[in-house]
């Protein structure tokens, strides 16, 4: 990789925000230990409540697949036992205090999406069919979740490895129904809809620029984006117009299983089992229908790499060592059997 | 402190944004190994380029104080031998590619300060007066750069300890000049002005509750903000209305190292020396003087306790479990000799 590049500033339009680019500082030296990779630090898992048999000790389940297996279920929706936000709340209107102080009951719905019954088998090392039936998990808990009038905005994110936040190790991924647009959500639409008016066109459905391509399936474009905020980040992105997730079908979920898959097991060949974390990008619930045209749904998965430090704190803005066409160009040429 | 509490959302009026606490997440279990802290995986620094007498293993210096030192030095400003943004470059103006796509040259200034000549010696173990020279040493850096019509927006941070980003464990902080206004500070600037079309006031200088304070000096207060993002972070406020940091004086520099060393060291104390950022959040460089009444400059500081996760990343909200006010208390009352 050139890393005698001058740096460069790059605006992602789809975040509306400034991410710096600096082959330089690849080079850095340190003087502090290097991280350990996602699988070294986990404890046995002979205690672990997500296992299959454990089931006890785990928050209510909210529901299983197949619906009716018993000990040889594939994927478990459950309540968390330690949730951001309680489902036993009203939800109440905004308090204002003196002083500009807004307060907001933390009403809302936090669950668990146990993704495989063994300890030791995460996402990527499941089939592209097994990864599907997780999708269709986030899917149908966001159908349920979506008849609430007061979840706005649903998150469907995956920690995996105890530096991407991960606090237990056994595969699962999490959903947060929250009573609020979250910032990135609004952010992302106010800059979508500048582009869509100065354009008329989707900023995600003109993402084609060759070099930042990974992968294309039926169904799912792989890209490295344009202004990466991190080193390695990966868009999976649906070729045909779409705003929201949850309006995925079988066969659709079927093509992401594979592709999410392949780009898991790229990531992981390519740079050593990194932890990573996995978020879906998805229009709020209620969007009107005049926003539909330039919202568009996707995947976002983000090996951690680099510490954020505080300029990144301080400014919102990001420093990327690594260049998109450079990250694109070492995931596409990697092979996994 | 109180951990059956419900949760609650608070919107943070100073960034416009939701953070959410949630008390009962304090109690979430780990299978995965705590982290270390701060001091304990540095290497030895018989090779520390930042030590007296490894000088000339530095990029070129900018200046020290006291001008004319040599080996006794008190700080030092040299050119970041790893720049993210190169002072070499002529700014340029942003280049428009297709597909809404925005790059700008990556012209600008990246300096670090060394704070002490020797290397165990952390800022918190500095006196107040040499803290002071740091801080002196910030603002004169700052107003050289201002100097420069393609800066807009300076950003003086510092990472303390590996999880915090720190890649040299020598005391030391970094100072960025932009040619861009950084997100944070877009989004402060239009947050603080709708509070002050609402209000007349400006929304820092507003900031009095008693619970959530920490200390008052002369010429600061030190609080934890009503919606912290991070646990246990706290805010060092100009208690007089001024919106650049670069307008400190000599006697309010000397207020605010006997503060900073007051604050790092009840963090230290209390949470076992953790990692942890600084950063000064101050107005543009060249903020239009209708602006000046609500651009309010403070100091940030945020402990590394937790991990940022998919929630955060996906959604550019914070689960904050530990409520301000019960951070502010456990702050005030921790007395260190
Ligand atoms: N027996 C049981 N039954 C049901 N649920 C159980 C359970 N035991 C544990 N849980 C829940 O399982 C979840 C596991 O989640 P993760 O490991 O992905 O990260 P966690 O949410 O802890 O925090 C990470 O992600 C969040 C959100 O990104 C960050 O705020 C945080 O800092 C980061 O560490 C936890 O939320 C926990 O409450
Ligand atoms: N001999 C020498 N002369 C001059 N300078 C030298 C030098 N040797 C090293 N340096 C510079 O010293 C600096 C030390 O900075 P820090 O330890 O605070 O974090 P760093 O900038 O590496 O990255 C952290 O902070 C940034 C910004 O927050 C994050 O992007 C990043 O992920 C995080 O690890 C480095 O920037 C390095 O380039």
């Amino acid at each position: 990789m050139a890393t005698n590049r001058s740096p460069e500033i790059r605006k992602d339009a789809i975040h509306n925000r400034w991410v710096i680019f600096s082959p330089a500082r690849a080079r850095r030296p340190s003087d502090f230990k290097s991280k350990t990779d996602a699988s070294s630090s986990a404890n046995t898992h002979t205690e672990c409540p997500f296992c299959a048999g454990h089931e006890h000790e785990c928050a209510p389940e909210i529901f299983r697949f197949p619906p009716e297996s018993t000990l040889d279920w594939k994927v478990r929706v459950i309540q968390n036992l330690y949730p951001a936000l309680s489902r036993d709340l009203e939800p109440l209107n905004a308090e204002r205090g003196g002083g500009g102080q807004v307060t907001l009951r933390g009403s809302g719905f936090h669950d668990v999406v146990i993704e495989s019954p063994a300890h030791p088998v995460h996402l990527a090392d499941l089939s592209p069919a097994q990864i599907a039936d997780v999708l269709l998990a986030y899917k149908k808990r966001i159908d349920q979740l979506r008849a609430f009038d007061s979840i706005k905005y649903v998150q469907v994110f995956k920690n995996h490895g105890a530096t991407a936040g991960a606090s237990m190790s056994h595969s699962h991924s999490q959903i947060l129904a929250l009573p609020v647009i979250p910032p990135t959500a609004s952010a992302r639409i106010q800059s979508m809809k500048e582009h869509f008016e100065q354009t008329g066109e989707c900023a995600i459905c003109q993402v084609k620029q060759e070099d930042l391509s990974i992968h294309e399936s039926n169904h799912f474009r792989s890209i490295v984006p344009f202004a990466a905020t991190f080193p390695f980040e990966i868009w999976i992105i649906p070729r045909h117009h779409s705003s929201h997730f949850h309006d995925i079908d079988s066969d659709m979920a079927s093509d992401l299983g594979g592709v999410l898959k392949l780009m898991l097991g790229k990531m992981s060949l390519q740079l050593k089992n990194p932890p990573y974390n996995m978020v879906i990008h998805s229009a709020p619930l209620r969007a009107e229908s005049t926003q539909l045209p330039f919202s568009h749904w996707f995947i976002q998965i983000v090996p951690q790499l680099t510490v954020v430090g505080g300029f990144e704190l301080g400014t919102g803005c990001y420093i990327n060592p690594v260049l998109p066409e450079d990250a694109a160009k070492v995931l596409r040429e990697v092979s996994i059997q």
